[in-house]
């Protein structure tokens, strides 16, 4: 970030520009010390240059205690942009702990959009109501008919303040509208253009209408690309949508076909981020509804179903094993070898499985390619398989003196490394297809299967050469 | 994606709407087909409406054999757009089976970023030449200016196309301004102002100059919150910001604070995009240059070098096991047993691992909780591990009926979950203090440590209790 002088300059011509002030250490240290101090003053003055993001950072970094007297110190500082920032978890607390005139204030600050996103996920009911009422009527309206939505979709993502005009305008009459309407939204990028019964027909970029002479008809200069949704839309298939096309915002429908509102590439943006964060938690067990702020018992609670799930792979693989009590008693060096294989195989069928699940979510893998990636995943398996087979044969022979124990070994990891490379693409590839989440079961499938074929071939081999 | 008549509609106002047409199995199947008949007629028909990232995909999805076929069935049909969203690894083939005129004409219609994007990963250097010399003078001295920045700076994803305008102008001097100006970009959102010498000293969105009265001066409109970026700056620092502070565009400044450049976020939310897949790639041990279009020898040479380290890990792990022989060959319940405590240790460990990381990725974690963090992992491990330690008590009874079996187990996962909560935090900060990506490294430690301590805590136990 450029601390230029001409911020100072730009300090000069009164332009607020302290919101450059960034949330460092030594900030944060003073922040403590003056919420310690119970410095109401300096606090505010330390508080209030910076940027609601960074607040809502901050108070999600407190302790509880910390906290609730930073928010007690401060009274009227939380508002609307520090709430729509903070962590869920977070939210009803400190609405809790704010006055209601407070609350008011902040909420109506919020475009619509961000208001639904604030109350959709209160549990408390009477907090949803209070903030409800806080807003104009036209509001309460819009937010209420955004919560009738399904959860995740295009209807609750839009934001209803759009700039619109018909298709026949010119861009002089697009420019006197703008020049007197009093409700233009905090940020636009287009004029949606609509027909007489309010169905979007296209849209103009406001650099296009400025760069325009007045006469120009807004028909001329419409983008060529233009997409609506519908308000039923699921959400991930608006930020695909967005992120493939490069959009920067676009116009959600009703069943008619009749204008609803506009989501910006914001917001859209938001939502690819949150499916990228849930495809990484999930790939590795961690419910995605968690967050840095649970307390220590929703972490357990959230930790403990898939544990319970590997516990059950893991005693399979016991069971497995169990099998070849015999030969483990024979030659004691099975046991010692046997995990190697079983993990070997674990990493390489997590590692294509990855792969798989991530090209599912940007849909680069689909019916057109799927066959050429099982069929690469199954030759890198064979081929890494075949590499690590000679090592551990060698490593098998070395530390144990058998040449036939190094043979059973370098068969199993060649083995365990196909159905690794098997495995991870066609487990999320099936799962995909009878329309359960890839990233949030996968995993359990493909360990479950390396330990389990990995023991079994390792342990089976044994039992047939070298008893 | 809303099918609304409007688009007939819009049609008949020979609006190109067909861009809302999707790459769908019908029409992939189809293009195939006029593919296989080698009849260019059809095929054009059929691409000609997709958008560019549609086409780049279907690139990807095809073998090559058919690809090739394709690119020479469509004379001139690749253009800057599919050659900028298509995977690197088949940008230097396809640029290579374009006629030369195509790839000059297809490199003029991309903004000076998308040049720079399109090239800096060129390893055939004369194709990097053909597509410099392509360019008008102007663009390729911007376009060497921008290679001449780190790779991941800001200087790399700045676009120079820039709206500038001096912060004393009135709304109406900039409306004329742009009317006349001939060289405007493809997108922009803001005008920025500048200084006398060139420094940005604010920004004044489109908006906001369409909805003021001529007369008004642009200082009076700017944006409260303004960042500019040195071009120096990581674009992760820059895609961090634009995410953090909803920002739409930045000013990208020399070292002189003069203006060279300006991000946008679509460019910002790639880099986020990126770094998000980045991770996700990293924590399976995938090298994350990789991609679903590699062949399979880059593939293995891809995964080898994480399943190298997963075996010395392993080997590490039986080199532990291997002290316990004597007791093994005592008690083969061991040898059944042991790979579970190991494998919890390691499922739980990644639980923490994971949301470590990525919370160390969005700053979410920093020297403000993370002993908070810390502690609640550690105690959540410990929680777990006394609920699962209970229940393999039971399991350890009822399979080989010897209650002491049960206490090892249990005490040995009471142990290794404490400890994978605490390396599973632990380790990704102190690698992110040392400056390694946790993301890459962490993984390994982890279930280094749960391997070794599972097995270690679970024999020694048995060995002290057992024998």
């Amino acid at each position: 970030m450029a601390e230029t002088d001409d911020q100072t300059l730009t300090d000069a011509q009164d332009d607020p520009i302290e919101e450059d002030v960034e949330l460092d250490q030594p900030r944060l240290r003073q922040i403590r010390e003056a919420v310690e101090a119970g410095d109401g003053e300096t606090l505010a003055h330390l508080l209030e240059p910076l940027h609601g993001a960074d607040v809502a950072d901050l108070l999600e970094q407190l302790d509880d205690g910390p906290r609730r007297r930073l928010i007690a110190l401060w009274p009227h500082g939380i508002d609307g942009e520090i709430l729509s920032e903070l962590d869920e978890s977070l939210r009803e607390e400190v609405l809790a702990a704010l006055p209601p005139e407070d609350v008011v204030e902040a909420v109506r600050e919020l475009d619509t959009d961000d208001v639904v996103d604030l109350i959709e996920n209160l549990e408390d009911a009477s907090q949803a109501g209070v903030i409800l009422d806080a807003l104009e009527a036209v509001d309460r309206v819009a937010v209420e008919q955004a919560l009738g939505f399904p959860e995740y979709s295009a209807g609750r993502l839009m934001q209803r303040e759009v700039v619109i005009a018909p298709s026949f305008w010119t861009v002089g009459q697009a420019i006197n509208h703008l020049r007197g309407a009093d409700d233009l939204p905090e940020q636009f990028y287009h004029v949606i253009l609509v027909d007489p019964r309010m169905r979007p027909v296209g849209y103009v970029t406001l650099g296009k209408i400025l760069s325009s002479a007045r006469e120009t008809p807004l028909a001329e200069i419409e983008e060529e690309s233009f997409r609506t949704f519908y308000a039923t839309d699921p959400e991930s298939e608006v930020a695909y949508a967005f992120n493939q096309y490069h959009l920067i915002s676009a116009a959600v429908v009703d069943a008619d076909d009749r204008l609803l509102g506009v989501i910006t590439i914001d917001d859209a943006m938001a939502v690819l981020d949150e499916e990228a964060e849930e495809d990484i938690l999930r790939l590795a067990g961690v419910d995605s509804e968690g967050s840095l702020s649970d307390r220590v018992l929703g972490t357990v609670r959230r930790r403990f179903p898939w544990l319970a799930v590997n516990l059950l792979t893991a005693i399979l693989a016991s069971v497995v094993i169990s099998q070849f009590e015999g030969v483990i008693t024979e030659i004691v060096a099975l046991a010692v070898l046997m995990p190697i294989v079983a993990s070997m195989g674990g990493n390489a069928g997590t590692q294509s499985l990855t792969v798989a699940v991530r090209a599912l979510a940007t849909r680069d893998l689909t019916g057109a390619n799927v066959w050429r990636v099982i069929r690469r995943e199954v030759l890198a398996g064979g081929i890494n398989g075949v590499a690590f087979a000679v090592i551990m044969a060698v490593v098998g022979l070395l530390w144990f003196g058998s040449p036939m124990l190094g043979l059973v070994i370098a068969v199993a990891m060649v083995i365990n490394l196909v159905v690794a490379g098997l495995a991870g693409v066609g487990i999320p590839v099936i799962l995909q297809k009878i329309g359960v989440d890839p990233a949030l079961a996968s995993g359990a499938f493909v360990t479950t299967v390396t330990d389990v074929v990995g023991f079994f071939a390792f342990l089976g081999l044994a039992a047939l050469w070298l008893l």
